[in-house]
Order: structure tokens, then sequence, then C-alpha cells
């Protein structure tokens, strides 16, 4: 016989989704209304309004996409680039990989830049690629790589882009409200996230916004959108029409209500305190993984706060530790991915994760499972 | 400054979202976990299983997508047709044009088959089509049309579809939980639907049944799914795989649980006792429509319960009505959608708002508002 389903709370100090607020999930149980009703519209503007405040852009298209974070990758490929296409893609982990196979599918041309994972993408090897390949149409690169926790200079890579007139699509999943983002200032034409990192909301949602560059790209189109469901210029007559909306899909009302109420927590909090946060307990984690002998993937210069890719120590068996720490503490870490599977495990600080009291928890924690 | 949302909780009569109890809600709210947590590979496991008992199927391969109807329709048509591939696609509403153009969007010949909105897809014609075309992949059609309330003949045409080698690809979005549908009894290869209709589930997750056929054709593509979020074959291994599940995206955490508990409850009622409810209630309204001279697009042989299509009275402002029942009387129902806008209400029983006290209201309110 099935039964209501009522899950042993854990805390989620994995890649992904972080602890979800009790105040978020208040807001997701709000009742349900429909996604035409003037109180729902007046609603998808202020989480137009507050998205901008968190990807620091004034871009008109700023939504959150009614699908995870992949679809909100595979949204910015299939509207922004179309077949035959040159694209510089760099490769530094999973989601580099995943990029590189969104963009073959639309029958572009995939110039790859590879760099071992745990290393930022390489500045040098960008430019190198741009100085080889004339007409590259855009430069595609993971900001935060969630399989390692490297951060790429994307300010510097926009900015090469731009010196060779082509746009920039990037992946801020991770990043987006965790650290350092500034999507106007860097000159960043396309960016996608996640509701579940740093935002502290709900899996499901995968905020989007493009400039408008990328907007003039899209309109300006030669073929269709090979995706219905993903095509933002009809998406846009829902999101973004003047005063009457045209129904494109039904969204996922109350995934919204709770996005809206952790994008009101974190700019309440301010985006740079949020930073800080992050910044600082990272800190806190670090030093007391360094007494436990424990070591990093990514070297300090380029190691994101809220997300730890740590060398799983000689000798510990990966999969023993993650269960025993779930099982005893109700506490989450996650597994290496790819081709880090079994060499690293990932800690993620993310939003509402990232407090003295967890990384408290997970030090004890780890110091008994280990020692 | 902007506030926390505190929605007024409406009546929704319209084509979905259809109102969710505070059942549903309350398990929407639980403690979001990890997707690759082991309570969570349990649940999916019991929707799986919920699932196969809503669609009357004993399909594997019956998931719920993590993203509304609209991609339910698409990842069946670009995990099942090729580029030129030939499909017939029935036309009798906004959805059969939707599937349409999915098809015409992955490269693929639509041989179109239009009949008048309102009335059922014509059995007649699509025998004929198979006449007069050779190597049909696929039969492609609407089985309950949201847009007009008519419901097709799905039994039928699955068995025409059979008898001429192709394999059918079903829109059940409306119907699932509202009005018979056998899936496998059917002989049905594809079906999608939308968790916020006669599930009562709130918005953003599609329910996807594939038969061991469809599966063998996915299996067998010559071409790679354009498509990589609603790529099945990827989808599957977290899904589906024994044991072990491998990472895809991140799950819809929340919506899931509202989902395994809306299906819960269908369960508890039983299907054919929730099918008896919807035609019952669907009886009533009609009783009492008559009685203020409304009549219905769809005759009363091809009409579903749950989507009431009815025509604007002579003289009547479409959107005056509909604006003075939601805000005196917070009572939502739906406007006339593509070539019925401003000719036809849409009036929603579906699920939890199927029950006397909404019907009696509607009726009440709208006398109010027409007399």
């Amino acid at each position: 016989m099935l039964e209501t389903f009522n899950p042993t709370p854990r805390i989620l100090m994995g890649p992904g989704p972080s602890n979800v607020s009790p105040r978020v999930l208040g807001a997701l149980a709000k009742p349900t209304i429909g996604h035409l009703d003037p109180q729902f519209i007046k609603l998808m503007d202020e989480i137009k309004q507050l998205l901008q405040y968190a990807f620091v852009t004034k871009n008109e298209f700023t939504i959150a996409l009614s699908a995870p974070g992949s679809a909100g990758m595979e949204a910015c490929i299939v509207n922004l680039i179309e077949p035959n296409d040159k694209v510089i893609v760099c490769v530094n982990g999973v989601f580099g990989g995943r990029l590189k196979e969104n963009i073959e599918r639309v029958g572009a041309q995939a110039i790859v830049i590879e760099d071992t994972w745990g290393d930022p993408v390489s500045v040098g090897k960008v430019e190198h690629a741009f100085a080889m390949h004339k007409n590259v149409k855009a430069l595609v690169f993971v900001h935060a790589e969630t399989s390692t926790g490297a951060c790429s200079d994307a300010k510097t890579l926009c900015n090469i882009a731009k010196q060779n007139d082509a746009i920039t699509i990037v992946d801020a999943v991770t990043s987006l409200g965790g650290s350092e983002l500034k999507v106007d200032e860097w000159g960043i034409d396309a960016v996608y996230s996640g509701s579940q990192k740093c935002l502290s909301c709900v899996p499901g949602l995968s905020p989007v916004s493009f400039s408008p560059k990328a907007v003039e790209i899209l309109k300006s189109r030669k073929t269709k959108v090979p995706s219905w469901f993903l095509d933002q210029s009809l998406v846009m007559g829902y999101w973004s029409g003047e005063g009457k909306r045209s129904y494109h899909h039904t969204a996922p009302i109350n995934s919204l209500y709770a996005l809206h109420e952790s994008l009101l927590m974190l700019k309440n909090e301010g985006l740079e305190q949020a930073w800080s946060r992050h910044a600082q307990l990272h800190q806190r984690l670090k030093s007391g993984l360094a007494e436990l002998g424990i070591r990093f993937l990514v070297n300090d210069a380029h190691q994101l706060p809220q997300l730890n890719s740590i060398l799983i120590p000689e000798g510990v068996d990966d999969a023993q530790v993650r269960t025993h720490l779930l099982n005893k503490f109700n506490l989450e870490i996650g597994a290496g991915l790819g081709q880090l599977a079994g060499k690293t495990w990932r800690v993620g600080l993310m939003g509402a994760t990232a407090n003295e009291q967890n990384v408290a928890l997970l030090l004890t924690a780890l110091k008994e499972v280990l020692v």
C-alpha cells in the first residue's frame, strides 16, 4: 500500500539542490492560481525585476524558464546558434562537455578548447582559437563549473569575444547569487542559471537573460528554432508582452511563487553581502578541512566558494563515507562527476545551506568518519 | 518595495490549472531532498507505479517529465520522429496545430488531416489518408482537445494505425484522470499529459509513457535526438536504471512530491470513480447551463466532461464577464483559444475542481452576470 511521502529532512551540502528555507517552502505552497490571472502577471513582472537585480543586468528579456538549468542551457544554444555556425566552446568539466553536445545537436560547428578539469578556462587558448578561426559567431563557456568548483574569468573571456565580434553564452548555474556575476558590466549576451543552487529555491526553473544583441540575433534567425517549447521568440509573448500576454505554455505557477520569495530574500540580504557570506563560509570550511589534511582539487585563485571539490583521501571508500554521512547525520555531500567520480567529493555551500551551523556539522562529521 | 506574494485564492474553472488541494500543497512544501537520495529514488519508483495505474498501462517507461505538457508533446515527437519520416497528424484545435508545428520542426513530413474545431478527429479521413500514403511512420492526434472540449475516438484511431503498421502518439493532457483512457488496451505507443489538469497537481510536470515498441524505435534511431534535455534515451538512465541511477538533470523534487500525492488521491478514489465523478458533474453543469439558454460548442456524443466549451451568448462582452466573475466571485473560467477566441468560454471541471459546490457557484454567478 503506497502512502504519503514524508521525507527525512537532510542537510544538503552537495552540488545542488541546496536547502530550501521554510519561508520559500511556505511561498511554494500558496494556493495555485491561473497563469493568466492578473495577480500572476504582476508576480512575473516582479520576478523579472528581481532576476535583473540578481544578474546585475538591465536586459529586458530576463525570465525564469519553465524547466531545469539544463533546459536553460539548451534554450540559449538552440535560440542563438543555427546550423553551420562556428562556435568556440570551452570544456573544463562536465557542463562544458554538455554545452558542446548541445552545439553539435543543432548542427553547428563546435571548436573545442579543452582544459584540465579543475582548471579555469584558459584565456590564452581562447585568444588563440579566435586567431585561428574567422567568423566565429559565439564563445560559449561555463562561468562556475559545478563538476569541479573552478571559476573562470568571465569578464576577460567576454572581452576577447567582443573584440572578435562574437557573442557570449555563459553558464552561471552555480554562480548566480553565490559569487560575483555582473552580466551587463562583463558584456554577457546570454546567461542561464538554476533555481536550486545559490538561490536556494526548489529545483525546476532556469533563470535566463538575453542582451538586446542576443534578442536581435534571435529575431533575425534564418531558420526556425528547432524546439517549439524552448523557442524564446514565442516565450517572449508570454513573459514580455505589453499588457495582454499571449499563452505559450502553462507556467509552473507554484515554483515561481517560491522563486519570487527566494529572490526577495536575496534582495533583502543584498547581493554583495550574499557573495561575502559564501566567501567567508568557504574560508571556514577550508581551514577546517586543512586541519583534517584534506586538499582541494582547484587552486586557491580559481576556487569557487560555493562548490568545493575535495580530494578523497587515499584508502577511503567514497560511497561508504557518503552513505554514512547521509544515514547518521542526514548530511548529503556530492560524489565526483564524470572523470572525477571516485576521486573527489563535492561540498556545496550554496544559498541557505551556507551557514556556520552546517560547516561545523560537516567538519565534525567528516572528522568522525575519516579518523 | 517588493513584498511576499499572497495570492487571493481562486476557484479555477478554466482549462487548467485546476484547483490544487491542501493535501497536495502540503506534500509540495515538504523539505527538499537530493535528486539521488535513496528516499527520492523510492519516490520515483512509486510515481512510476502510480502513473502506470492512471494511464492503465504496464509500460516500463512511464515517467514524469521535468517540464510542462508542451515539453511532453515535444519529447514524444523529437524522440520518435526523425527527419523525412511521414507522419499523419490530425488537427481539430490548437493542440493538433501545435503537434503539426513540432513535427515540421524536426524536419519530418506532416500529412495534415483537418477537422472543424469542436468536432472529433474524423475516422474516415484518417483511413483515407493511410490509403493514400504508404510507409507512414506514425499517426499523431489529440485525444481530448483542450481548446474545444472534443473527445476523439482514440481506440479506433489506434486500431487503424496498427493495421497500417504505424505507431501512435497521443495527447492526453486533458483526458488523464478525467475520462476514459486505456493506453495498453487501445494500443497507444506514446502518450503525454500534464500535471495541472485532471490530476490537480501543480503545473510544471508532464507524465509520459512509451510502449516497448516506442522504446525500440527510440533505441534504433538513425540520428541523435535533436534535443539533449528531452532525449529520453538519456532520461531513462535516471528514471529506469536498475539500482544505481545516472544523473541527467536535477529533477523538480518538490513538484514530484505533489504529483505523488495527487496520484495517491486518484488511486484512493479509484480511476473509474474519478471518471464517473467528472461525468456526473458535467451533467449537472449542462442542465444548469441549459436553463440559462447557454449552448455547447461540441455535440453530446463527443463532449468531454472535464472541458466544456460554451458559446458566448449574443451581445455579451467576453472579457467583461470573465473579469466580473474573477473580481466578484474569485472564479476563473477560460477564454476561447485560437479561432474560438471571443466565441467561446471554456469551463473546466477537472480533478479537485469537479465538485458540486463549484458547479453551483458557477451557475449562480453566471446567472447573475448574464441576466
